[in-house]
C-alpha cells in the first residue's frame, strides 16, 4: 500500500453508540454499516460484543452481511471478552479483534485496582489469545497519553511480541495537545523500533476541541490509521469527526501529502443517516456537515463568492455530496420512479418493503408538493424502525388552545394486536399525548428528552421528533417522521416505549443467562 | 501585564451574528454584551457599524452601557466605515476601531478588484484615520494565511508605522494547519520586528476542524490575543469557540503556561444565553458546553468515575458553572424569591419589568411543579424580546388528529391594537397555525426554518421554538418559549413576522437616507 495512505477506522457504532441516549437496534446498525461501506471506510468497529446480547447480535450481523471493510469487535484484555468478540466477527471476510487495557497509573490503581506487572501479563495473554482466533489484532493501551511512556512502551513491546498488527494510542480523556501527542508517539517509536513494522493508530477525543488537530499531529508523527466517528459522536465531547479528518487530508493533500480511500461524496448522506438514527443533531456551525458549513452570510463574503468562488470557499459542497440532491418526486410519481430514486440513494427495496415505502410515499406526497431526496431518506430510514415496533399508534385527536388545557385521546395497538384507548389532559399537547399513550398502554414511562427537527426546509417540511424516555429504570430512544409534529412526537414516543420494553426483556433474559462477566 | 496573559477578544456579536438566520435586536445584543462583561472577556467586538443602522445603534448602546471590556467596532479600510465605527464606539470608556483589508492576491484581484499598491495606500490611510479618533486601533490583513507573507509583512509595517496597536492575522477561510499558521506568524515576526512591540492576535475559522488548535499554535508562536465566539458561531463553520480556547488554556495551564481573565463559572450560562437568543443549538457532543461534555455512558467509564473522578474527567463541571444550578422555585414562591433568584442569575429586574416577569413566572409555575434556574433564564430572555414586538398573539385553537387535516383559528393583535382573526386547514398543526397567522395579518410570509428544543428535561419541560421566515425577500428569526410547543411555535412565528416587518421598514428608511456607501 502507498506509504502515505491513511486507514480510516470508523467507531461510530462502538464509541459513538456509547453516547448517552443512543440505542440503535440491529437493523439500524446494519444500515449504518452498509452506508459506511459505501463511504469507503477501511475498518468498521461494529461494537463491544460482550457488553450485551444486542451488541453481540449486531456485530455478528454486520460481520456476516457487510462486505469490503475489516469488521472489528472490541474486547477488554480478558479471555471471555476476546472469545465473545472472536465469535461475533468470525463470519466476516476480514475479521479483527481490538483488545485494550489501561497503562496509566491513575487507571491501573483506581479503575483496574491492579498493578503494572498484572497489566503486562494481561496484555500478553490477551493478544496471544486474540491471535489464536484471527490474524488481525489491534491493541490499545487505554489512557496512554496520561501514562508513563516507558511503561507504555514495555506493554506495546509485549503486544508486538505476541503478534498485534495494529497499535492504537488513545487520548482517552481528550487531554493532549498536538505537540505533546506527536512527542509521545515519537518517543514510542524510539523506545519500540518494532512499531515501524505495524500500523500505528490514533484515537483522539474532543474534550478540549483538539481531536482533529491531535489526529493530524499523530499522522504527521507516523500513524497511518485514524479512529474517528461520523459527526464526531462518542463518549463526552466525542471522537475526532471522520468528515473533518477526511476533508482536512483531502483539501490540504498537496501540502500534507496523505490520502484516504473515502468516497467523499457519501459524507453528507452518511452524516444525515447517523444523525437521524441516533437522534443526535448536528449543529449548524459544525465543520463540513453543519447546515452553514457552505453558507455565506455577510455582504462582503457573498459579494466575494459571486465574483470568484474561491475567495471564501476552500471546498466545494458537491465534493461531500451536499448538492446534486435535486431529485424530486411528486404525487404523480409511480412505483418505478420511487424504486429508481431509492436505488440512486443506495437503498435496494423490492417486494413488500417497496410496497410499504410506496404507500408511505403516497401519503406524504398527498400532503407535500415536492418530495425530495432528503425526504425519501427520512421516510425509508423511518421504515427501518418499523419491523421491530411492538406498539402501533392507531389514531389520535388533540385539542390545543391557549384558552384551556390541551386534551388528547389515543388508540394504540399492543404487540398482541389489541387496540387500547387512553386519554389525558396535560400541560401542553405533547405532554397530553405522551400521557395519553401511557394511559392506553398502562405504562408509567417518564419523558427524559424531546426534540423536533425539520428534515427539509420550507412551509411543508417533514418534522422529525426524537424522544428519550425512562421505563422502570431503563432509558430508550425513539424517532418519528411526519408533516405533523404532534404525530411525529406520538410515533417517536410509541417507538421509544417499544424499545424500552424490549430492553427490559433483554435484561431479564441476560440476568437469567448470566452472560456478563465481572468487570 | 503578565507576558503570558492572553487577551480574549469576543466576536460573538460581529462574526457570530453574521451566521445565516441570526438577527439579534439591540436589547438582545446588549444583554449578551452585559453577560460577556460578567464572563470577563477583555474585548467585545460589538458589530460592524456601517453595515446597517441597527448594527450602528447596537454598537453605540453597548459602548455606552457596558463597562469593563474594550468595545470594538469593525470597519473596512475606507473613511466612511471608520468614521461610522468611531461614532459608534465614541462613548465607550475603552473604544477600539478594528479595520481590515485583504492582502491575498485572490482577494485583491477578485474581491477588491484592486492592486497591491492600492491596498498599501488604503491600509495606511485607514489606520491613520482610525488613530485620529481613538488610540486603540486594530488592523487585520484579511485572508492573510493565503497571502504572500512578504507582501503581508509590508502592509503590517505600514499599519504599525501609522500607529496600529493590535495586529490580527485572520485565517479567514479556515485553511491553515497549526504548523503552517505558527510558521506564518514566526515569519512575520522575522520580517517585521516591530510586531514584538504590539499585541499579535489570532482569528481562526473551523472549516477543517482546526480553529482551536490553530489559535493555540498562534499563541505558542507569540500571539497574545485570541479572537473567538461563544459556541463557536460565525461565518460557515464558525470561529474558534471561546469556551474551548479558555478551558484548554485553563485545564493545561501547568503545561502551557498561559492565563486569561475569564471567570469560567459564567461559561455555561453565557453559552445558553447565546444559543437561546441566536436560535443556534449546541450539539450534545460539543466540547465544554454540549449536553454530554461531562456525561459518562459506558459501564467502564461510569465505573471508573465512581471509583475516582479523575480516571475519566479532566475538568470539573462546576468550573464552567454547569452545576450548582439547584435553585428551584415553585408556585408558592413570591415576588421577593423571584427577584433574588433572578439577581443570582445576573438579571437586575425592578418595577414593571419585575411585575411582568412575576406574572409570567406564575403562569409557568401553575403548569410546572419546579421552575429551575434554566427555566427562569429562558423566561427572562424571552421577555427581553417583548418590548419590540409589534404583533401579539391573543389566542389560538387547533384541532389535531391523524384522522382529518388539522384546523387552526387565531387572533393576533396588530401594532395599532386591532384584533385580527384568521383560520387555516393545513398539513400539520404548526403549518395550520402559521398560515392562520398569515391569514389574520394579511401577510404572505414563507417559513424557512423551524425548530423546537426542550429548555429543561422531564415531562413538563419548557419548549423553545425557533422560526426563520421570509417576507418580501427579507428573512427574519423569532423564538418563543412555552410548555405548549404549538404556543411556542405560534409565538416564535409572530415575533419573526414582527422582526421581518421592522427590517423591511429599516431597509426603506435606509434607502431613503442612502446611508450605505459603495462596497
Amino acid at each position: 500500500m502507498d506509504p502515505d495512505r491513511v486507514v480510516i477506522f470508523d467507531t461510530t457504532l462502538r464509541d459513538g453508540e456509547q453516547s448517552p441516549g443512543i440505542s440503535l437496534n440491529t437493523t439500524e446498525k446494519l444500515e449504518i454499516a452498509h452506508q459506511l461501506a459505501r463511504l469507503g471506510v477501511d475498518v468498521i468497529e461494529a461494537g463491544f460484543p460482550i457488553s450485551s446480547p444486542g451488541d453481540f447480535e449486531a456485530v455478528q450481523a454486520i460481520a456476516r452481511e457487510v462486505h469490503g471493510p475489516v469488521i472489528a469487535g472490541l474486547a477488554r484484555a480478558q479471555a471471555p471478552d476476546i472469545e465473545r468478540a472472536a465469535e461475533a466477527v468470525r463470519d466476516s471476510e476480514r475479521p479483527r479483534i481490538h483488545t485494550f487495557i489501561s497503562t496509566s497509573d491513575i487507571h491501573i490503581e483506581h479503575q483496574l485496582q491492579s498493578t503494572r506487572e498484572d497489566v503486562k501479563g494481561q496484555a500478553r495473554a490477551a493478544v496471544a489469545h486474540a491471535r489464536s482466533f484471527v490474524s488481525d489484532v489491534e491493541f490499545s493501551p487505554m489512557d496512554a497519553t496520561r501514562a508513563d511512556v516507558e511503561f507504555t512502551a514495555e506493554v506495546l513491546q509485549i503486544a508486538l511480541d505476541e503478534g498485534a498488527t495494529t497499535i492504537n494510542i488513545p487520548d482517552t480523556v481528550g487531554y493532549a495537545t498536538p505537540q505533546e501527542y506527536a512527542g509521545f508517539l515519537g518517543r514510542l517509536y524510539e523506545l519500540v523500533p518494532a512499531l515501524h513494522d505495524v500500523v500505528l493508530s490514533v484515537h483522539c477525543h474532543d474534550d478540549l476541541g483538539l481531536a482533529v488537530a491531535n489526529s493530524l499531529a499523530g499522522v504527521q508523527a507516523g500513524a497511518r490509521q485514524v479512529e474517528c466517528a461520523i459527526n464526531g459522536i462518542g463518549e463526552r465531547a466525542g471522537n475526532a469527526s471522520l468528515e473533518e479528518i477526511v476533508m482536512l487530508l483531502a483539501t490540504r493533500a498537496a501540502h500534507l501529502g496523505y490520502s484516504t480511500g473515502i468516497n467523499t461524496r457519501e459524507i453528507a448522506r452518511t452524516s444525515r443517516m447517523v444523525s437521524r438514527l441516533t437522534g443526535y443533531p448536528v449543529q449548524p456551525n459544525k465543520a463540513i456537515v453543519g447546515r452553514n458549513a457552505f453558507a455565506h452570510e455577510s455582504g462582503i463574503h457573498q459579494d466575494g463568492v459571486l465574483k470568484e468562488r474561491t475567495t471564501f470557499e476552500i471546498m466545494d459542497a458537491t465534493t461531500i455530496g451536499l448538492e446534486g440532491n435535486d431529485l424530486v418526486l411528486g404525487k404523480h410519481s409511480g412505483r418505478h420512479a420511487l424504486r429508481s430514486a431509492l436505488h440512486e440513494l443506495g437503498f435496494q427495496l423490492d417486494g413488500q418493503a417497496l410496497n410499504t415505502a410506496f404507500k408511505r410515499f403516497k401519503e406524504i406526497a398527498d400532503r407535500k408538493k415536492h418530495v425530495t431526496a432528503m425526504d425519501l431518506e427520512a421516510l425509508v430510514t423511518d421504515e427501518l424502525r418499523d419491523e421491530l415496533r411492538s406498539y402501533t399508534l392507531e389514531w389520535f385527536d388533540v385539542d390545543v388552545s391557549n384558552r384551556r388545557p390541551p386534551h388528547a385521546r389515543v388508540a394504540v395497538r399492543n404487540p398482541d394486536g389489541l387496540e387500547m384507548l387512553g386519554d389525558f389532559t396535560g400541560d401542553g399537547p405533547v405532554d397530553a399525548i405522551f400521557r395519553a399513550i401511557n394511559s392506553a398502554t398502562r405504562r408509567e414511562a417518564r419523558l427524559r428528552e424531546f426534540r423536533i427537527d425539520a428534515v427539509t426546509g420550507g412551509q411543508d417540511a417533514l418534522g422529525e421528533a426524537s424522544v428519550v424516555l425512562e421505563l422502570a429504570g431503563q432509558s430508550a430512544a425513539g424517532q418519528g417522521v411526519s408533516t405533523d409534529i404532534i404525530e411525529a412526537a406520538a410515533q417517536a414516543y410509541v417507538r421509544a416505549l417499544s424499545n424500552a420494553e424490549r430492553k427490559l426483556l433483554a435484561v431479564e433474559e441476560e440476568e437469567e443467562a448470566e452472560l456478563t462477566p465481572a468487570p
